[in-house]
């Protein structure tokens, strides 16, 4: 492990984590919010002296980076962000307990949503602009934003591809252009444009300028914390339908939109995740629909209600409009497995993700004709190319390593007595970043009530589920930290 | 697909079926149970003419039979063994619905052991003996009896291989010895060892004849069915421990015992699977032991509990002594997690079984160490033979077809509007032939609360996870009836 040049990007991160909280401070500062002000205030000084003492300490790193060097930078990076981001929820004592800021922090830089505050509206300006503003960062990634604008020279361009493919979800992480530079830089600009469009859409639905801006931020991200103590429900039927179509859209493969800026309309269209993904959500949405029959006054209250709550399960963000938990066992069957399946992959939605799910399914069917052709050699194809033995290889570890996780966890926390559903859809919905559960952690309740240990076991899931598992899993094997 | 091949070799097994039903009817004629007497006599003359037509139309089968064929065989094979093996349940009214009946026998011979009755004490001796016996016969498997007694002429032997692939269990299937035959034999002699062990044993300890026979007809094939209503919990502590050890002996890989027998024990105690196994019994017994500390009076009988409830559902027995739905969540968790896991390759009990677990574990395990070690070639070692690519693509492609089929069935049944966790117990519970779930399916519930509908899915769940899913899986592939 090439240590000093780890020392070297974590003060850069940093640096940026400290940029990051400015615009927090000035919000809290117009406010005359006091104690979120202190809250903000120590924790840049404290990130200044550590930028400093880390750039110090490492200014000079060998170079020489490998790819689990690469991983193993981004687990560390993403733990440390989350151990100084919390910071000011702890000193401004808007969140007393520092495992709970911990969880908070987590929840947000994962884009998980999921909360231990049994209710947000008491909390400062400042502070739930900071909150927010978490998923924006953590849904493209504060390594990608990194990349998009630090000057990259030669000598570390495979630690930068290694950074960037192990930060971006998805079973096969392709250059959008030959640069990584420009890759990150487009995916930055594209996300930006549709966070932009997003809050002027909340604008004309006259949303408050500072709730448009702090939705939007949860709806990119595809986070899901709120603003509001009742999430997305008090809003205007079309504010809630904005959110279901922004939802909806930043749960697509980004590389999609790139290639509708330059005109591929026939590649988008003819996508196979980007098609199973829309099935699947419209597929929902119908059933639903019919199963909630005589569940809402309206036709159009069902729909929206269905629509919002698909979209906002299968791309992992956790808003709410309505208590999903006193559903149907049909509907709430649909959306527990939406839970599982996840959004595209290069989208900022967490989950096991469409395109994974898509090679299973096609591994699968491979599998059974050859019983029925022994003879034939066969290959996988995805979007008519077909797919190398290693990424199918690959799905499949990561589906064991998927659920291994998930059965660890859940024993884990289960000693804290609460019921099988409320276990199980805990670890679902912090491994894949969606944010609420059902039962005892439904949208309608808060995590706050788990032991700080099993707050520990799901905070390593959110990281574990946002990072997709790897970068997290490398941390516990020893070899890592073993010198070469 | 050869229609006639398997129209005769259909003829064959259900030829067995029928004088499997005469000591039942024996039975019932000893104690004088009219309905039973009627219901196997119908049951018994319909069988003879069916014979007599598939034998009569097929007897010239051509030769010539594939893997897809051999497959598709079993799960047809299975299907009509259901369908007319519960009709002595159904024609002697003691069970009035057919679905029921046909879900109660499919539930015996698939060795899961999940019931729609509410009580079992006002069965028929005769019915009674003929739930138990179904357990024993469909543990190590018809078509595996029909070849240790058969005579298998050359023409077929490719034939044999295939069945004896398709019906047991586990992730790869080895012959004992050279010729088929002989191991299917061998097999049935060991089967038919330790389940006179087990009476015997459970004789010494005063329980009747009758009740003895039955009971090690559920223990041998890791079925479950009892004949009380509160299964074994009346009996002794003394017959309970004999149920727990012999239920452990069973889910055991029976190439173990045939090693003890040439001899071979260093093999036995290196291999891998059994050590995992045995672990995570013990392991579990420790854990639960301490998780229900106080829950009952003494220490002997906390562990009397555990160890049976452990031993019942890693093996997928599903005999009950105590009603674990009550107990602490922790330990809730842990036998859920055992469910999944199941007994080990090539024994009687069902489930994931621990072999492909390992498989996945030292995958996942490799894949951890590419990162770390780009260039190196890496294979997947058991017993320290190194495992075949193919081995382990299966065993990946088995996880996603498991995962799915789970999903899927999961879905259909929520449209009955149980809760949650009754339908993901329930499905566990049938898909890997374990019995009593959690919830509305816990141990002293039962299946008849379920629609038809939701009957039909979890009869296909069982005979999957009986079969290990491709047999019946193929049956849906429009290539399997086709014309080659």
């Amino acid at each position: 492990m090439n240590y000093r040049m780890m020392g070297k990007f974590l003060s850069q991160i940093l640096f940026f984590e400290a940029l990051f909280m400015i615009p927090a401070l000035c919000i809290s500062l117009v406010n005359h919010e006091s104690a979120a002000i202190k809250g903000f205030l120590i924790t840049i000084v404290i990130l200044t002296i550590l930028i400093t003492i880390l750039y110090l300490l490492c200014k000079d790193a060998p170079s020489g980076f490998y790819a689990k060097d690469g991983l193993a930078c981004v687990g560390i990076t993403w733990i440390v962000m989350g151990l100084l981001g919390c910071l000011p929820f702890y000193i401004s004592r808007e969140i007393p307990s520092y495992i709970d800021s911990f969880f908070e922090i987590v929840s947000g830089f994962t884009t998980t949503g999921s909360s231990i505050l049994p209710e947000v509206e008491s909390l400062s300006r400042g502070i739930l602009y900071w909150r927010s503003f978490s998923h924006w960062v953590g849904g493209m990634g504060v390594l990608v934003f990194l990349l998009a604008i630090a000057s990259v020279n030669k000598r570390s361009s495979g630690f930068t591809m290694h950074l960037l493919r192990a930060e971006s979800p998805g079973p096969d992480v392709g250059k959008l252009v030959p640069k990584m530079k420009q890759t990150a830089e487009i995916l930055y600009l594209i996300y930006i444009a549709i966070t932009i469009l997003n809050i002027i859409f909340l604008l004309i639905g006259h949303m408050p300028l500072f709730d448009s801006i702090c939705t939007a931020f949860g709806t990119a991200g595809t986070g899901g914390f709120g603003i509001k103590n009742d999430s997305i429900a008090s809003y205007s039927p079309y504010l809630q339908n904005v959110c279901t179509v922004f939802m909806l859209l930043f749960g697509v493969n980004f590389s999609c939109y790139y290639l509708l800026l330059v005109k591929q309309f026939k590649s988008v269209w003819k996508d196979e995740e980007l098609r199973l993904y829309l099935g699947i959500v419209f597929g929902s949405i119908a059933l639903i629909t019919w199963n909630l029959h005589g569940f809402y006054k309206t036709f159009e209250e069902t729909v929206r209600h269905a629509a919002f709550q698909v979209a906002t399960v299968i791309t992992t963000t956790g808003f709410a409009t309505t208590n999903f938990d006193l559903w149907p066992s049909f509907s709430k069957s649909i959306l527990l497995v939406l839970m599982l399946v996840g959004a595209c992959a290069g989208s900022t939605g967490g989950g096991f993700k469409v395109g994974r799910f898509l090679f299973l399914m096609k591994n699968l069917r491979r599998n059974i004709r050859q019983v029925l052709h022994p003879q034939k050699v066969m290959v996988v194809r995805n979007n008519n190319h077909v797919v190398n033995e290693k990424v199918v290889d690959n799905v499949n570890a990561y589906l064991a390593a998927y659920i291994l996780i998930i059965i660890f966890s859940y024993i884990l926390i289960s000693l804290d007595g609460f019921s099988i559903t409320t276990n199980i859809s805990a670890v679902i919905a912090c491994f894949n970043n969606i944010g609420p559960g059902f039962d005892a952690v439904g949208p309608t309740c808060n995590f706050g009530a788990y032991s700080a240990f099993s707050k520990l076991v799901l905070i390593m899931d959110m990281l574990a589920g946002r990072l997709e598992i790897f970068p997290i899993l490398i941390l516990f094997s020893r070899s890592t930290w073993t010198h070469r």
